[in-house]
């Protein structure tokens, strides 16, 4: 501890105005980051609104468009959207406005005491208990030929003397009673709400909001190594022999192929196969260490072809309704051309080599981290922008970040912010598998999308209470993507390769989250890992691979079906609502889904078992579902085909060797 | 809705530094108010802080005190605190400081990158994994002599030295091993974390925190119409005649004495007995209809006596260590000097002439309403300060203020923030009972204490949840004062005039709220009220009262009984923290209070049904009263004297004919 003087700061004073704007939402961080929404939905915006005294108040939402046209509507009490009134409700205000351009929006709230409506109520009440209200009634005249004058001055002519009517049949009234109705005329308090004088107006801060387009919300990924694209064992696939899987990945619903790094390969300490340290002659290396003498971050492995192979194949994909997805790892080979350009970007040693990279004792001797804390970060953050600029001008709309959490977060925010700025549509994927907090922050500055910890989510417990914290205040920032597997991810239930466990995966990370990934060789249940370890034996990271994808057993057929269901229901196209549902089995998990109006509903019901049958009652309350109480009604299982009269109480068996789960659309009579 | 074209506001991008400060406590609406704490209490700031990729961190809570004085004390993840690791505390730091003088304060975070202790935690992970780390000596040497250097340049010479003897020692040590001990040395880890480069230093905010007098927080409230202290019937009190009651209440153990207004009252609609519109010569009027010929808001009404009679009464309570709290009401009767000298500051008809207050249909004609929206608003509120100023110059410490959520809260917020300028001791308390989130937000505007919904809160559930609000994040910002009773309010329950209920309701009030209120003639059960309401009959608000404060049936004694068991059992000197205990009886209240180190225990069990005896089991959670599971102590009762045998699993009866409550102290074998 230690004493200096220092004179204390000054209390800060607020500006002038009886009107409060406080808990406002959708807000991030006080508006320090963008909530985040889907063009096509709709807005709701809240907030507590009062002011001191008796005043009435009203309340209106600006909302900004990137182009910065204002559209504004006016915000209601609870009350008025049906809500009950109770001390959270109470002197809280909603507006709903529809979501119709994708990009950085700004909304903010203004909120005004309501002089005609307070006067007109008093009017009312007091006519109500027989006062005398002669004075009154001069008072609204009064009210009502004043704003007239102003507009008149505005040059408003037409409303000036509409009001002018209005207080010249206020005066006529023949008694208290008369001109309380005059007074309540729709027309004349919407008029007055409308042109009236806001003298004591209090706005709050403009928040930002970024609208993205539907992509963002809902999509399937699907990982896939080009080089492993051959047309048979051994040899090295290419941009041209991985285009003709593009149709199968198509027909198989998908709506994204992401695609690890494409670059040159680093020569020095390539890894062999299984992470070994040192590689045979030919071994391909890792993807991930990126860059040789051949290019680095903006250059294509020569071995998948030339940049106008890519272009070729993002043709098909677009052709074949499929985005491109392609990794973005800020991560060097010892042979990146920008080691020698910019030796200042990488960590030195006190003998002035570079480092490579490590988190002790883990050392990844085939890549070089990239220092942050350089004198030259405004060159190297440049050179980042320009690799993303340089791949969105060749069609890749969406980049799936490796490892962000290893860099600054002002870095992630500098760089969408900049990307999107030239192109609204663009997403942003992170790979982080981090602490929680930090995968919420990595939301915050503007991912679109972001892995989960769902891989290692799986009894019933941890399932549901996972879900209840992303449905919560994340969901205004942080987009779960859910992947049954990936490159790094072998989970142990897959392990043993049982095709009743991965259908299970299946059906929970494309039911739970409207956004999912698999990387290849799920379809084909592949379980084989290394020993005490999540990595894949025989890991595709450092070897090609060559795959039969026709192989007997294979998920292809089920996962077209999950596909289908899910861009058949809108009720799967949103993280919210979830509703979780009571079953007797600890083993049987299930839930209901919805669209906005609630005419669409699917209740999954998944057993999360892979090896027995488990079964027992399933109460689902009328509500959750949205049939009235008692009402009995038609589940129809969009997997099997089969369907069941269900009501309240319910049973459900599933043998997970038969299908692991129910996909139920509900179907009132 | 209606379109203009404006630009969109750019993204604000934020500042450079890898850490990030968040979800800082205590604050109140992000730092936009102070949130609020008492001298010799400790303050625990908490936030979560965490920083991109594996270095690791350190942060210091830096406190600026009224006078400019900086302590600071360095902040250490909850892991470190010795509380447990969970997603909700990964990643959040403690800091606690002891508070040690009255007025505001600010508190700021720092973090900033541990280079050394990065540096070192991986050098002792590489030795276990037998790595060579011959390089990592180096630069660990290098790290040290670097700050020596930087030391040595800022004539810091001891502390370059000690740098310089451990770097040697580092470099001279036989092994890898031995190296690590020496770079561990507890010494060296400290001088480097204190004096060590900090290049990416990342600051919170400049948080502001309201530190009061033990009086803010712990105070007991006798309310008292000075001109009722005649000493006889029909005689007018005075300042004189009140002083003698004094020494009373001040054995009753109350703290302070608070005077509804002792200005001269308006001879202009004069309200007579009963709230009658009209009232007949010599009649007192209201207290609250302000100002006559005879002054204004800092005159003295001639009945009560003198300023030089005000100044003795103060003196006496100061003898007998009482304060006085003097009522703020913003409101003048006709008569007022300030109507004709400043008859902007009201409201106006359309004839001109000046309205009287109301709220429709209910109507005030003895007072006129303050315009806060008149031009001339700024001499307005010079002339409001210029009053409480006059009073504390008077000694006066306290105000109790009329209905502050009818005036703009930047009119308080300004107020407060001048007159505790002036001196930091002065408190202000909020009479308002009004709606949840108005009451919350004149707490956050600078009030001291708050007047609450107590006086409606009877039910087991209600007390339960109402308390459970109030120790929430309302605790920062908001202290309750739980009044029994109070002019306006005389609660059902007391209409009956049971001591049993009188008793039963001052225990709860004296024992649930650390501050808590009384207006006179509690004491004497007094319980008649006008029919159908919770208006007084005869109430003291329109007449004078003459009472027997010895009448028989009297509560003194046990008044004062409580106010001791609350001055000598420091359990009961905060709202915080209260955990309420399982009891079998819905009519049967128990709660339990302890101290910061839990050495003062206090469990109290109520009977809420002031007519009935009810029993039953009571379970106290071992860790409620600070004992081993399975431990048996002895439950001492404070207001009987009777000793019981306790455990877990208890039994209690309370009949309120006897006495309606246990105060039980906790003792420890």
């Amino acid at each position: 501890m230690h004493a200096t003087a220092a004179p204390s700061p000054k209390p800060t004073l607020p500006k002038k105005g009886p009107a409060l704007i406080e808990r406002v939402t959708p807000t991030v961080e006080g508006g320090r980051h963008a909530a985040k929404r889907i063009v096509g939905d709709t807005l709701t915006v809240e907030a507590d609104i009062f002011r001191d005294g008796h005043a009435s108040l009203r309340a209106l939402l600006r909302l900004t468009d990137p182009a910065g046209t204002i559209r504004e509507v006016p915000m209601r009490p609870m009350l008025e959207h049906g809500i009950p009134l109770s001390a959270a409700t109470q002197d809280r205000w909603r507006a709903q406005i529809a979501l119709d351009v994708v990009g950085m929006h700004h909304f903010e709230i203004e909120a005004y005491t309501d002089h005609y409506g307070s006067w007109l109520r008093d009017l009312g009440k007091k006519v109500a208990a027989k006062r005398d209200v002669k004075s009154d009634r001069l008072e609204g005249h009064e009210l009502v030929t004043r704003t007239a004058e102003a507009l008149s001055q505005a040059g408003r002519r037409d409303e000036a003397a509409e009001l002018r009517r209005y207080a010249t049949l206020m005066q006529l009234a023949p008694d208290d009673a008369a001109a309380v109705t005059i007074a309540s005329e729709a027309a004349l308090v919407e008029l007055m709400a409308r042109v009236g004088d806001r003298p004591d107006i209090e706005r709050s801060a403009a928040f930002p909001l970024y609208v993205d387009r539907e992509l963002a919300a809902f999509s399937a990924w699907y990982e896939l190594f080009p080089r492993s694209q051959g047309e048979k064992k051994g040899e090295h696939g290419t941009f041209r022999s991985a285009a003709k899987r593009l149709p199968e990945i198509a027909d198989l619903g998908f709506d994204i192929v992401y695609l690890p790094p494409i670059h040159p390969i680093g020569k020095v300490n390539r890894k062999g196969r299984n992470n070994s340290l040192t590689s045979e002659p030919g071994e391909p290396g890792s993807p991930w260490a990126i860059g040789s003498v051949e290019g680095g971050h903006d250059a294509i492995d020569p071995r998948l072809g030339t940049i106008a192979d890519f272009d070729a194949f993002v043709a098909t994909a677009r052709r074949l309704k499929l985005e491109i997805a392609l990794d973005f790892a800020i991560q060097c080979a010892p042979d990146h051309p920008w080691v020698t350009q910019h030796p200042d970007w990488f960590f030195r040693r006190p003998d002035g080599s570079i480092k490579y990279a490590e988190n002790p004792p883990k050392e990844y001797q085939d890549v070089y981290s990239v220092n942050f804390d350089t004198p030259d970060v405004e060159a190297l953050i440049v050179a980042l922008g320009d690799v993303l600029r340089f791949w969105l001008e060749h069609g890749v709309t969406v980049f799936r970040v490796d490892n962000p959490h290893t860099k600054p977060l002002y870095v992630w925010e500098r760089l969408i912010a900049e990307l999107q700025a030239q192109d609204p549509n663009v997403l942003f994927l992170a790979e982080a598998f981090t602490r929680p907090k930090m995968m919420r922050a990595l939301g915050k500055v503007g991912f679109s999308q972001s892995y989960t910890y769902f891989t290692w989510r799986t009894t019933k417990y941890e399932i549901v209470e996972y879900m209840t914290e992303l449905v919560g205040e994340m969901n205004d920032f942080y987009r779960p993507n859910f992947w049954v597997n990936t490159p790094d991810i072998l989970p142990k239930m897959l392990q043993t390769s049982s095709p009743a466990a991965f259908k299970q995966r299946f059906v929970l990370a494309a039911t739970l989250s409207p956004s999912y990934g698999v990387y290849s060789g799920y379809e084909l249940n592949e379980g084989a890992a290394l020993p005490d370890s999540e990595e894949y034996l025989h890991s595709e990271k450092y070897e090609l691979k060559f795959r039969d994808y026709d192989a007997p057993g294979n998920l292809k057929a089920f996962i077209a079906r999950i596909n289908t269901i899910r861009r058949e229901n809108p009720a799967l196209h949103r993280l919210v609502p979830i509703e979780f549902v009571w079953t007797e089995s600890e083993h049987i998990l299930a839930y209901a889904r919805s669209n906005a109006d609630k005419s669409n509903v699917i209740l999954v019901v998944v057993n999360l078992d892979p090896i027995a049958e488990h079964h027992g009652r399933c109460y689902v309350a009328p509500e959750v579902v949205g049939v009235q109480p008692g009402e009995r009604y038609t589940v129809n299982d969009l997997l099997s085909g089969q369907h069941y009269e269900w009501g309240q109480d319910n049973y459900v068996a599933l043998d997970p060797n038969d299908e692991p789960a129910h996909i139920f659309r509900i179907e009132r009579r």
